[in-house]
């Protein structure tokens, strides 16, 4: 799915910060942290899952919606921003 | 924003529900009913608002981010169903 | 549910508020507007619906867990605060 | 945060089957797997973040929003109740 390698790897990076974050959760709860503490990483879990997501949805977009190179004109630049304007908000 | 007739009246008719939930809600706040029945009431505008920025995010979807007339084959059919699937998840 | 007059006040408010903005999505319908006009729309119910949201989750954890009559120190004010700023981060 | 050892196991379960599944978005990019697949996986992540949230809150809830063992009668448990279930629909 990712459509060049420089944007295979931000998201293999972005992963790999998630997968961090996940591990300081398990850390956290085996050294009985605080609810408050751990609440917290969730949510932070969360938010980075949601920007993954809105770059996945982003890459399916602009590169799947329309066959680019049999119809280079065809993708409405606008109404795709609108759009992915709306996912990330949705995303948050 | 609504392409035909039909897929207006679907979305105005949506909105008046909404717009009777709303109502609904300020009913039940002046007659001091109990913070759940409030809560419930809220989740179910949620939701109802969820099904209708599905709609509106599928008109768009299907409507302006290829100009059909120009390019009738351009937009990619089972692309654009996977992407709304996302979308149906997350406004959930 | 609402306990004080004045906050039972801030709460119709909000709604009322809420109620004139769906208002404002079915004259856009009506009116043929545009998709991310109308979407924009949906967004800033959809936030404004949130705000009640916690209000209302806000004011239920802070008149119902715990019988202040009966037992006024028993509520971990700490706790709630934490709680409840899960919830606002949730809801947004 | 985790009160007895069989709760804290049961959320470590959960942390550990998340990493699995981040772990398993990390193959599925290297291996360029498509954006669908990609996709659906990252909503599945999504949902079991939802749920081991859900649990925490209901954790901390129950265990610290009233000191049970100065007031063991404190809690309203039907009011908690109410508010996780409001906490689990919009965790979604």
């Amino acid at each position: 799915m990712t459509h060049t390698i420089r944007e295979k790897q931000k998201l293999l990076a972005r992963v790999r910060r998630i997968r961090g974050q996940v591990e300081a959760i398990e850390r956290a709860l085996n050294s009985e942290a605080g609810c408050e503490q751990v609440m917290h990483l969730l949510a932070g879990v969360r938010g980075a899952m949601a920007g993954l997501m809105a770059e996945v949805v982003e890459a399916h977009v602009r590169t799947h919606l329309v066959d680019a190179e049999k119809y280079p004109e065809a993708l409405n630049v606008d109404a795709a921003s609108q759009l992915l304007e709306v996912v990330r908000t949705y995303l948050r």
